[in-house]
């Protein structure tokens, strides 16, 4: 909202659908409190709407954030495998949790591009949810004509590493994150960087010492591991950069799951390696902290400060309406960006927005040993979609078997664990599966 | 050399190599007087080599541009074919005469590439010679590992129709080219777009009313069609687009020649379609004018105006060294840019320039029936790529067969003018072809 | 009726649908009789019906040969391009004429493939109807599930050829066609042999002695080329193996008329090389003298005399049905049968029959030269069926247009053809064409 | 030795070449007794040569068949895993001990193709050694124009299953193995059936009320599962079937070790599952005994049976010299015969045999969940080729990392497991990976 305000080429409505009713409504009155501000740049009109069909008429954007289903179901997904020694960082993308929370997500965004399809065919949807790859790539199968992309932000992140590394190890101070020019290909959460350079200067060599100096000990230059849960030494990071070559693009929570459990071999591992399991108790409380805030700036007791966020999505925006042309990275199918993965599933590359119009920059290829890691998550993902599309529980099982994470258990524990997950979330599953 | 003395952010050595010594000498003597202008912004020193080694150590940048063999040669490439009916409005890039024009200048390239290979094998190499596709492939084909491109400047042509468009139609002034947003994809002198917009504004409708008021009148907004042997009426590209819904993004003269003679069926169909032939006797008298100018700048008599040209290799040396990012159209070969043409054939689509980068944006599919037009030329070109290094000349041979304008001969006509055209080029053929 | 009456090991009923009613009932009759000589080796049951439908439940296999049209638009289709001077040595398959010949049929066949999947859609189809590419393909778009292909004898008649060879050059007699072991790739009528051997002897280096021997005289060892109109001396056959390399496997006729008009630039130049253009009254003469036979079969004034004709489509219900497994060539799509074409695009190559069971062989690729010959016809015809199904005369025009044949006229020629031709099947045709 | 004795329709001289030469030695003895035995049906001589060039100077076959280091090496590889837990039940193909069996193997077959492209290009060569798909992969990595393919006799044993399958459920007797009709697509020892049949007779059905009757029992109608440590109650395939809806064809403990550790995930659940782990020590005897034999076999104390064994490679050979077509499962790169596994990865599925010529059949799409099992040893087995080849040592660990068995120890564990390997295979490495 505060981005929003700040943009004084762009205005508008912005109608508010959320199932929590009353939720939609606090942020109808921040919004339009903020619109107010007399340093708003840009004034807009929040109106929250009881149906998805109201959100929908005469949209330009759609953009979507769900939580599907509640905390509750999020701790089975993340906690209840640990009684079979499975330990997930975070546990909402892949990884038996990220699976069974796929299962909850996919039958609303069936019905997401179904509307879509119906009400705003030529709306541009900027996805947030995650699993991002298996929501963005539903509604892609469901209605291929979508212009739909999905935007995350952990790739910034490490860009801003990158800023952070020139300022250690070079003494150059005050790089922007946009001013880092990265290659990026991989899929979300698991992305790749194989070319970065700043201004004329090649990172890569620089990142081999970067990374062979603080192997041992981690670089906690941007903010100390210990600071959040979402923190971390990059020392994931820098092992799989020693291995492979190329710099992974996500926080090594994100990192450590797409792999086997190298990282989180027991509940203590994370910790050698200077990076921390999300859980889901953190969440629920910071949830709470969250609701209460938003409270208090909907009735006037705390003032949001406009402060661009640099949220990349309103950037997208104008290029979409011909405002500029801009390169970023988001998650599109496959159309060939990423020589060596499969046509149409999710991907994320850079790729040029212009007027009403976002086109891949060709990634190239992964090399083979990191190739052969990203493959296996795209065909389980391309499987999970084809199975729920076909109803076939079993085809699920086998997606959720496959997972690397599912790696030690036998064919019964695997089992066991399926239905018993699956019974934890059953009130949000269709009928066919639970 | 006026653009490069006006960029104040570059300087450096432009060393000169030329098989006529004299002409590089001139050259030299003009770049040199050029950078002690009080209103050049940068200096740069150009020296005349003796030796393509000598040009290539050390070189950052590699800018190809020649004429193979003389106006004579060419004479016979453009002209012979008239005896059998065939009437080539350019010659020098597709038809009998593009293809014996390439047989005189695969084997230089193929030299230019194992140099370069040798010593300069990190240089940037930008391409103008035609035919530029197949220069461009040759020097892959050698050194699959060379950083090159070519660049040319038919498609700016259409930018500027376009933005004269928006003047003749819709009164909006003063459009630059680089503001016509385009989708580019196909090969050089038949390249296509799919997409054009300005600011938020979709230009195909617009073109589509364009096309229909200036069908049988031809347009001659930016100049009258006989004012140069360059210039047209674009009525061809009116005929292709109502045809085939795309817009052909280069001149009427070249794109005539990639199709059957629709428009060239004898030597008067030009006229109606308000095009000219090419006569080789004009460029030879272009040539005079040019030479005789050359000494004058050189001793003096004459001084060069500094006024920006908008050359684009420019702005492209500038992205490459990290000055900025840039997108421009380029010939590159096919990694995906576009998906229904072969991997690795030369193509014309977008491109996103960076410090020591140029990733193609992916272009799309060529719709199917001219896809059929377009692919007849890539296979032709590489196949003619394979007969040259494999030295088979009756592969050859069936490429020139192959060619649209070929198509009305009998086999026996067909290798009768084949070994005319030959003949009249041996000086500057291999060995084995003559 | 021959065939399947002297093959034991097969029986079964077969009912004739025919929009001639009364030639249905005489097929039934001859039919009957036939099954009743005291030579037949099984007995059959023909009877006559009067609907698709009936015709089609419970059918293990449909058996497709039709006329779309009368002789009076095939005249059209052959004869009327000749006032602009293309001379068709066929006119059925490719063309101009092969191509107005297909916008007659494609409906009919879209009528066939969606008959065949409401009520038979496990049976094997075997289409014997020209255009055999564009019908099968037809077959295919509508019903992708369809057990389906196309079954032609023209490679047979170059096996022969072969074995003529031996004869000739060794002096080995009597060799069977089916001896002959080919590696046959292409299209239909368009066919190329790469690979060619008899028991353990590679017949490339004799067929190379063979077309030097009669590369100018011709070859007439099977028969004079003036014996028939179907008849020819191989020359152009001969001219194509010293150009390319490769055995085309069709009669010369066919071949001709996928080449630009190398063969036919007048109406004579058939006659130098030795084959026929086969004028539409010839197959009007012959149709009478067919009728005229029929009608005395039916009625008893002539017998047939049982001899197995060598019809390979009841050897391919033999192996469908289990009693063998078989290795023929057919048409069927391209899954990678021939690695150079496109996918589904229907393509002519080996393949085993089993059980239940057709699956290609590889064949591999087609050497560039000749794959750009015949690449140029698949996508003119993937394009025609996309045209039909999406009723878009324009692209259809643009197909008509892109025809080697058609390449000798100028664009406003060729409308004026197309519609003339157009307006003389017009009866046929669906409305939106006319 | 025997099926060539009773073939009468070949003869010719066998050339043993062993490192071992006193084996190779006792084996021409073995050869010419057996050559003189009255039931002998063709005379073979037997010759020992000292120097693989003498072995292949004239060479019509080159049979590959060695053991690579000794069963002390192979002990490591087998069971040096288990003191982290990981039980293999072969460890010759895949798995830790099958990569390191590789580092040990592949330079031994990159000399192998060396020599062939030097002295014997145009033999067929015809591999037996294990691990089957690297070996015959690298034979093309190094001479891609070798006429190579790996004969394996595990998909036989499936069909010999079937057979039995049909006289257990419908007490049809006496089938032989080669009148099932099967669709093989996969890798070596992960191949899999998607379609069988006997006669007229789908064997799908049979088969899935089959698995139904045996999964919890186990199958025993051929043999007992303790019959042998090769033998098997066939219950993972039983498992495999129920849940990928595919027959596996390959016996229980090859199929076991593919997947994740399902089916061995403690040394116990093999007992479970019905299956053996082949310990090592038992080969050793094994070997004992066979030597013993071939010792009294050599000096006439014991005489060889002439029986025919069935020996595929004897049909393979006749077909290749032009006496028959043959349709039989080979290991070949891929050409397209799978189209969702990578293009020249060596994969298993039927072709067909004639003189001089093996082409593949096309054996259609992995189904998806079954596709990623197999595409993660095929990208393994890929990357291993390209690592041997660039000798790359951090690149093998990853392949080693990446293998299924390996997804439950940490890096620092898998790194010692890796170290301490090589270390006990180091006597048959190259210098630059020990």
């Amino acid at each position: 909202m505060a981005d929003l305000a700040l943009e004084e080429q762009l205005s508008g409505e912005v109608r508010l659908y959320d199932i929590d009713t009353e939720a939609a409504r606090i942020n109808e009155t921040i919004g339009n409190r903020i619109s107010q501000y007399e340093d708003a740049k840009s004034r807009w009109r929040y109106r929250a709407v009881s149906s998805l069909e109201t959100a929908l008429t005469n949209a330009d954007f759609v953009i979507i954030s769900i939580q599907p289903g509640t905390f509750r179901e999020m701790e089975s997904d993340v906690h209840l495998p640990e009684k079979f020694g499975i330990y997930q960082p975070v546990g909402d993308t892949v990884g038996p949790g990220g699976i069974i929370r796929a299962l909850r997500t996919l039958p609303i965004y069936r019905g997401f591009a179904e509307a879509i399809r119906e009400t705003a065919p030529e709306a541009w949807v900027i996805n947030y949810t995650n699993p991002m790859t298996l929501c963005t790539r539903m509604l892609y199968e469901v209605f291929p004509g979508i212009k739909a992309f999905g935007c995350c932000h952990e790739v910034f992140g490490t860009q801003k590493l990158l800023a952070s590394m020139l300022e250690d190890m070079l003494d150059i101070k005050g790089t922007r994150r946009d001013e880092i020019n990265t290659n990026v290909l991989g899929i979300n959460h698991f992305t790749w960087i194989d070319k970065a350079s700043y201004k004329n200067r090649d990172l890569f060599p620089l990142f081999k010492d970067f990374a062979d100096t603080y192997y041992k000990s981690g670089y906690e230059g941007l903010r100390p591991w210990t600071a959040s849960v979402f923190a971390s030494a990059h020392r994931v990071k820098f092992d799989l950069f020693k291995r492979y070559g190329l710099i992974a693009a996500a926080g090594d929570r994100h990192l450590a799951e797409f792999v086997p459990p190298w990282y989180v071999s027991s509940p203590d591992t994370p910790q050698e390696w200077k990076f921390h399991l999300t859980p889901v108790s953190w969440r629920i409380n910071d949830m709470y902290a969250k609701q209460a805030q938003s409270e208090r700036l909907a009735n006037g007791e705390e003032e949001v400060e406009l402060q661009p966020s640099g949220e990349e999505g309103v950037q997208q925006i104008k290029a979409l309406v011909g405002l500029k042309n801009l390169t970023t990275n988001v998650n599109l199918p496959n159309y060939g960006q990423i020589e060596n993965l499969p046509s149409l599933a999710v991907v994320e590359t850079n790729a040029l927005f212009s007027f009403n119009s976002v086109r891949p920059v060709l990634a190239g290829n992964l090399p083979r040993n990191v190739h052969t890691l990203v493959a296996r998550h795209v065909y389980n993902q391309e499987n999970l979609i084809q199975a729920v599309m076909r109803k076939d529980k079993e085809q699920i099982f086998n997606v959720f078997l496959n997972d690397p994470f599912m790696s030690r258990l036998c064919v019964h524990d695997a089992r066991t664990l399926f239905e018993e997950m699956l019974s934890h979330t059953a009130a949000y599953l269709p009928e066919w599966i639970k």
